[in-house]
C-alpha cells in the first residue's frame, strides 16, 4: 500500500505528535477504566492524572517549535492527507490557543462542582441547587465563545467545539422543517395505534448472564472482534472509546428488565466501534485517525441502532437467537419484537425516546442553549422555558425536575453546543439508508440473513476510511453529493410509522 | 494532621513533580489493562504509547529547571520526608542521565525480540534460539552497568536499580550462608517425610467460579478495600499494582487444579497490596508514596505467604469457608490442608517452588548473573551451569531447557540483578515474624481468629507508613535494628519443619 504521508515537514509534525497521540491513548484508557473499572476511592489520584495529563497536551500542542511545523506545512504541496493532518491540528491549536490557563482551570473546576451538585439535585429533584452553576456555565461559555470567536451568533463557536463548521445558519432551517412535519405525523401515529405506546415486552424481566450472551451473539453476527480487537463491559452509561484503530471497546448496562434497551445500547455502540475499527490503518498515530465528527459519529450508531436494530428484519434476524436464551420470549413473534422495539410516544426522557420523538427534545435543548448563549436567557428562567417547550412540542408537562431540566448531565459538563450533533447523526444514519439502499437493492434482505460485510463495506468505502481527512461537512459532499437534509428522515418516517 | 512537606523549594517540586507522578499512573493503568483486558492486536499501539510515554518521562525528569531545583533542595535544611524526596529523586536522575538516548533505544528493542525469541525458544524447547539474544542481553547489561558506575563489581551497580544499595559484598555472605545450612535441613526433611512431597489435594480439580468466590471471601477476611480501593482480576501471570494510595489491584489466575497456586497468591499478592494502601496519604501524588524497593515489598508479600498463608492457623481458619464452596474438602481435614500448603521437593520450577528450597532456586540464579556480569560468562555456557548448579543444589538434574534456563522471564526482559530481592524478601519475611511475635505473642492465636487489624496496624507502623522515605537498609536499622540478616530464616525453617 501507498504511504499517505509524503512530505517531509509533514513525517517530522506526525513523529511530534506520536507524544501527542500517546497521551491522548492514556487519556482514554484511564476514562475507559473509571467508568468500567476503578474502584470507588481511586477518583481522587484519577482526576489528579487526567488533568495533568490534559496540560501536558496541551503544553505539547502549543509548544512553539510544533506550531512553527504545522504553519510551515499549511504553505507546502500536500495531498488530501497531509491536508488533513494540517487542518486537524491547525484547529486544535486554535483551541488551545484561544483559552488562557486560568480560564481552563476555571472551567475544569466549575464542571466538577456543577456536577456535584447536579447530581444532589437530581437525587433531591430540586433545580434551586443546580441553578447558580448553572448561571455560572452561561457565564463561562459564553466567555468561552468570546476567546474562540465567531461571525454570526457567539452559540456558533460552541458548535463548531463539537462539529466542525456546524452553525446556526445550518441547524435553524433544519430544526423548523422538523417541528413543522414531525408532530402531525406523531399525531397521526398515536391516533393510528398501529405502533403502540407501550409493549408488554417492556415488563418482562430477564437474566442478566442470559442477556449478556445475547448481547455477545449479537456482536459475533454483526463481525465485531471481540478479544482480538474489542471488548463488550459494563458501566453505568453505555459508550463506546477507542484507543486507536487496533482496541476499540464498547459498554453495556443491565437493568434486568426491558431488554431493548441494553440489546439496542449494544447496537447503537457497534455503530460507533465499526467506525473507528475501519479506518485506514495507514492513518495510526495520526492525527486523521479516528471519526471525524460527533454528528457523522453518531450517524453511525444511529444508522445500526435505528435503520438496522428496528427493523423488522432485524427483529426476525434475533428471533431464535432471544427465544433460545430468555425464555419468556416463547410467548412472543418475531413481529411482536418488531412492534417492541417501535413503540412511539411523547415521554419525558430523552435517552429513552423513540425514533419520531427523539428529535424533538433535542429541539428543545437548540432552543434553549440559543437562548442561554445569545439572548442572556438566566438559569432561573430555564426550568419553566423548558416545561413549556415540552407542552407546546410533545403535548406533555413535565411534573418534576428529574422529567424536565435536570435529565441530562450535559449542562453541568459545560458542554453547550453538544446536542444537536444528536440530530445531524439521527437525521444522517436516515439519509444513508437512502444511499444504501440504492447502492444495495436487497439491504434488507441481508440484514435477515444476517450478511452484514457487504453493509460494513459499504460504509467503510463511504464513510470510515476517510477518518478525519476532509471536515464533515466537505466529506458528506464527496461521498453523497449532499449535506444534512431533513427531508430524508421525514419521508422515513412517514413511510416506516403511516 | 501536620503537612510533612514544609520547605518551600520542595514544594515547587513537587508541583512539577505531579506531571512525571501522573505519567506513572498512565503508565501503570496501561500496563494493568494490558495484562488483564486488552485485546490481542491492541499491542501494536499500547506498545507505542508506552515508549512515548517513558521517553516524556524521562524528559521531564531531566528537564534543567527540574534538576536545578533538585540540586538546590539538596543543599537546604530539611526534614526526613523532605529529605527522602531529594534522594528518590536524586536517584531517578541519575539513572535517567546515565543511559543515552540511543543505549535506552537499543535496550527496549533487543528487550522485545529477546522476549519474543524467548516465547518461541520455550514452545520449542530449544535454548539455541534464545541464546543470541542472551548474549546481546548480557553485554548491554555490562554496558549499562558501566554507564551507572561502581565501586567494586559492574553487578553491583545492576543490583542497585532494583534494590538501592544492595552490593555483592552484602550478598554473598547471606547466600554463603544459606548455601552451607539449608542443605542439611532439605535432607532431614526429606528423611523424616513429616512433610509430604507430594499431596493429593493438588490434583483435585476446582470449579473457578467456586474458587474465586473463596479468593474474594479470603480478601475480605484481611480487610482488603475490594470496590473500594482495590480490585480482585484475572492474568496470566499474578501481580499487584497500584495507581496511587487509593487504588491497588491485585491478580491471580485459575488453572482449575492444585487450588494453593491460586490462593497462595492472592494471599501474596494482598502482602504487596497492603504495603502501597497502608501508606501515610500526605505522600499522595509525591516520589516517597510507594513501597522502597522491590525487596522490602517482597518481605510484605512473603510475610502474607509464608508466614500467615502457610501456617497451620491459616489452615484452620480457612478451612470451613474451604469446605463451603470446594466439595472435596470435605475429604480432608484442616491438618490435610496445612500439609498440603507445605510440601517440600526438590524440583525444577522457581515459581512452584516450596519455602525451603526457593532460595536455592535464586542462589543458582545469582552465581550465574554474577558470571555473566562479572566474568564474562556466555550464553552458550549457561545452559549447562545452570544444570550442574541445579544437580549440585538440590539433587536433581533437569531434562528439558524448559525445566532449566529457560524457565523465567527475566533475562529476556533484560532485568539481570532482580533475583536477588526475592531472597531478600523470604528471608525479611521471617525476621518480621520474629519481631512481630515478641510484640504479639498471640499472633497466630490472632491469625487463627481471622483477627488480622493488630497485624495489619504493626506492619503500617513498622514499614509501611514510611513509604520511600528511607532507603531500604535505613527502614530496616531504625525499624528493627538490623539489616537483613539470614539466621532468622534458618532458625524459622528448623523450627517449622523439623
Amino acid at each position: 500500500m501507498e504511504e499517505v504521508f509524503q512530505n517531509e515537514i509533514i513525517k517530522q509534525i506526525l513523529l511530534k505528535y506520536r507524544t501527542i497521540w500517546a497521551i491522548g491513548h492514556a487519556q482514554s484508557v484511564l476514562g475507559w477504566d473509571m467508568e468500567v473499572n476503578m474502584p470507588k476511592e481511586g477518583i481522587t489520584e484519577r482526576s489528579v492524572a487526567q488533568g495533568e495529563l490534559s496540560v501536558l497536551s496541551q503544553k505539547l500542542i502549543l509548544d512553539k517549535k510544533f506550531v512553527e511545523l504545522v504553519e510551515k506545512a499549511d504553505g507546502e504541496d500536500l495531498n488530501d492527507y497531509e491536508r488533513g493532518v494540517v487542518r486537524v491540528l491547525k484547529r486544535s491549536i486554535k483551541i488551545a490557543k484561544a483559552f488562557p490557563p486560568e480560564f481552563v482551570r476555571e472551567i475544569s473546576e466549575v464542571r466538577s462542582k456543577a456536577t456535584m451538585a447536579w447530581t444532589e439535585a437530581k437525587q433531591k429533584n430540586d433545580f434551586k441547587l443546580f441553578e447558580p452553576y448553572l448561571d455560572k456555565i452561561i457565564e463561562l461559555s459564553r466567555k468561552a465563545a468570546d476567546y474562540l470567536g465567531y461571525d454570526e451568533y457567539p452559540y456558533d463557536a460552541l458548535l463548531d467545539l463539537y462539529e466542525e463548521g456546524l452553525r446556526i445558519r445550518d441547524l435553524d432551517p433544519i430544526f423548523e422543517k422538523l417541528e413543522k412535519e414531525l408532530k402531525p405525523i406523531l399525531d397521526r401515529i398515536l391516533e393510528e395505534g398501529k405502533f403502540p405506546k407501550e409493549h408488554p415486552l417492556e415488563k418482562e424481566k430477564y437474566d442478566i448472564e442470559a442477556m449478556k450472551k445475547v448481547n455477545l451473539e449479537i456482536l459475533k453476527l454483526f463481525g465485531y472482534p471481540l478479544g482480538t480487537r474489542g471488548r463488550l463491559d459494563v458501566s453505568p452509561h453505555p459508550f463506546t472509546t477507542e484507543f486507536g484503530i487496533k482496541d476499540v471497546r464498547i459498554t453495556t448496562r443491565y437493568e434486568g428488565f426491558d431488554f431493548k434497551r441494553t440489546l439496542l445500547a449494544v447496537v447503537h455502540e457497534f455503530g460507533h466501534a465499526l467506525y473507528e475499527l475501519q479506518q485506514d490503518e495507514r492513518f495510526m498515530f495520526s492525527p486523521i485517525a479516528g471519526g471525524v465528527s460527533l454528528g457523522i459519529h453518531e450517524s453511525q450508531s444511529r444508522f445500526w441502532e435505528n435503520i438496522i436494530g428496528r427493523s423488522r428484519e432485524f427483529a426476525e434476524l434475533i428471533y431464535p437467537l432471544l427465544r433460545d436464551n430468555l425464555p419468556f420470549i416463547s410467548n412472543y413473534t418475531p413481529e411482536d419484537l418488531y412492534y417492541y422495539f417501535n413503540t412511539v410516544r411523547p415521554d419525558f426522557i430523552r435517552v429513552e425516546a423513540d425514533e419520531v420523538t427523539y428529535n424533538m427534545h433535542i429541539l428543545l435543548r437548540y432552543k434553549l442553549e440559543k437562548l442561554m448563549i445569545n439572548e442572556g436567557l438566566n438559569a432561573s428562567e430555564v426550568a419553566e422555558l423548558w416545561n413549556d417547550e415540552m407542552e407546546r412540542l410533545l403535548g406533555i408537562r413535565p411534573k418534576t425536575y428529574n422529567e424536565g431540566v435536570l435529565q441530562d448531565i450535559h449542562w453541568a459538563h459545560a458542554t453547550i453546543g453538544y446536542f444537536p450533533t444528536y440530530t445531524l447523526g439521527t437525521l444522517l444514519a436516515t439519509q444513508i439508508r437512502a444511499y444504501i439502499t440504492k447502492d444495495i437493492p436487497d439491504f434488507y434482505e441481508k440484514v435477515q440473513r444476517g450478511e452484514f460485510e457487504p453493509i460494513k463495506e459499504w460504509l467503510r468505502e463511504k464513510v470510515h476510511k476517510y477518518g478525519s481527512v476532509y471536515p464533515p461537512k466537505e466529506l458528506l459532499e464527496r461521498s453523497f453529493g449532499e449535506g444534512v437534509n431533513p427531508e430524508y428522515f421525514i419521508e422515513y418516517s412517514k413511510e416506516k410509522y403511516l
